[in-house]
Parts: C-alpha cells; structure tokens; sequence
C-alpha cells in the first residue's frame, strides 16, 4: 500500500470510514480509568440521570475517533504527529451498543515556515453513529512528511 | 465534603492538583488501544524518531487530565457534563515515568440563556510534568446545577 504524504491530502476531500463498535465493557472500562462520573460507570445513577442511561466518556469517543484515524489514514501515511486540537464538540450521546463511523474532510493545508520537508493539513471530522447522527465533531491539524519538498518549496507551498 | 455549584467556581481563582504516573505499561496499553502509531507503541522505532523515545498519545494525556479533573473536583461538584473543548495544545513529550499535575484557571461563567437553574464554566487547563513544563494545553466548557437558580436569574447571572 502506497504512503500518503502531505500532498496526498487534498483541500475539499472528504472520506468516511470505520466502524468501531461500543461495547458496555469498553465504555466502563474507559470511563473507570479516566473519567469515573456516575452518568459513565453507574448504570442505576445514569438511569435516573438526563440520558436515561449509560453513556460514554466524550474522551472516550475522542479516543474512537483517534483509532479509527490511525488504523485507515495514519498508519500508511507519513504522520509525524499533531500539534493540538481546534475545537471538540460532544453533540449527542453514544451509548453501549453504538456503531460510529468517521467522516472527515480536508479543509487546508500548509508547508512549515522553516522546514520544507514538513507540512501541515487541517482536517474537519465527524463521528456518527449507526442512526447517522453526528456525535462528535473536531477540527485538528496533523503535521507530514513531503514527498517532494524541494518542488513544494520552490513553489510556496500553499494550496 | 461540600458540593461544588457553579456558584463556586469564581472567576480568576486557580488551583493545581494531581498527581498522575504515566507507567510504561499504561502508556503502551492506552496506545495499543486507541493511537496504535509507531512512536506510542514500538520502543525500537521510536528510539530512532523525533522525540528518542517513546512517547504518550495525545489522547491519553488527556484523559488523565479529565482523571484528575474528575477526582479533585468533578465528583464533588453538581457536574451535568461538558459541551466541548475549545482547544487542545500538545506542547512537549509525555514519556514513560513523568508525573502530571493540572493546574486549573476559570476564565468566564454564564448561566445558561433558558435554563436558570444550570450554568456554564469555562476553565483553562495545564498539564504540568515533574520538571514544571507545561506539556498540554487547553481551555475547555463545564456544566453545572446552581446551588440557588432563582437568585441568579434576578441578576442577571453573569459574573
């Protein structure tokens, strides 16, 4: 399977892909490590609670969005890592059982100011799950090695 | 203990709290689960990458951010949950061995435009390592029941 490089990533595309599913056991054993709150690890509390019913960390469904991103882009790309995040909004909840896919969409891209050989790309993402609601959305920037810095230098590398 | 209502969180007041080990075993462990890339997961590859070494996913940094969010305070605060992120900022390497602490500024306070007796809290998060360096971070919302909803709503409810 070929490499993506930064190039390879092209404003205004956009791709889904996934699906991982939300098992009970994965959304407690998340939310017991990292975000132990009664609406996420107390089925009886969460019952009674405004979503009348177990639902999962939001980092927990960051973190599926994360494995979903590695295992179809990141893993045959050349990624050298993020600097950060520009936005995450948890907009429904997931529950046990859920199926989520991710949708995401390249909104721009650029080379580093002082080394040629990196660039940056910023994508939008959506997680939807089974019913096709959007459960999470986040933009985020990725950095990647060039295939051709030399070329994208020369030219100023923006598009 | 004395539950923490959004009337409790005052703007400007900061605190640091922690602390959390990152243990080799965890940081492999969350990156197998969630950021199966190279330099979180195989010892060999990441020894001759960027950072030298392995280093934590983004993510699990944040997660053990919500940790100490949730045990030094959410879970003795009238906490409904979190709209979103507004940022996240990864700064310098997590490895095997740090300990993190977070210190915790609130910024701004609503009360929400409809519902008088829930509020919003926007606080800014920094995971600091053993060394003092500031290696995530992040401005994010909370919300929170009011301990006395009709007396804010008379006021106005900003602060």
């Amino acid at each position: 399977m070929q490499t993506l490089y930064w190039e390879d990533f092209e404003v205004g595309e956009r791709s889904v892909f996934g699906a991982e599913s939300v098992s009970r056991d994965d959304l407690l054993d998340f939310a017991r490590r990292y975000d132990p709150q009664p609406m996420h690890t107390d089925e009886q509390a969460a019952s009674e609670g405004w979503h009348g019913g177990l639902i999962a960390s939001g980092w927990h469904t960051a973190a599926l969005c994360m494995r979903m991103m590695v295992r179809h882009v990141l893993n045959r790309s050349s990624s050298m890592g993020s600097p950060g995040v520009e936005y995450v909004r948890w907009l429904a909840p997931v529950r046990p059982g859920d199926t989520l896919h991710l949708r995401m969409e390249t909104l721009s891209r650029r080379v580093h100011p002082r080394r040629p050989e990196l660039g940056f790309v910023t994508n939008h993402f959506e997680v939807l799950n089974q019913h096709n609601e959007v459960v999470m959305g986040m933009r985020s920037g990725g950095m990647f090695l060039l295939r051709e810095p030399a070329a994208e230098a020369t030219s100023g590398g923006d598009s």
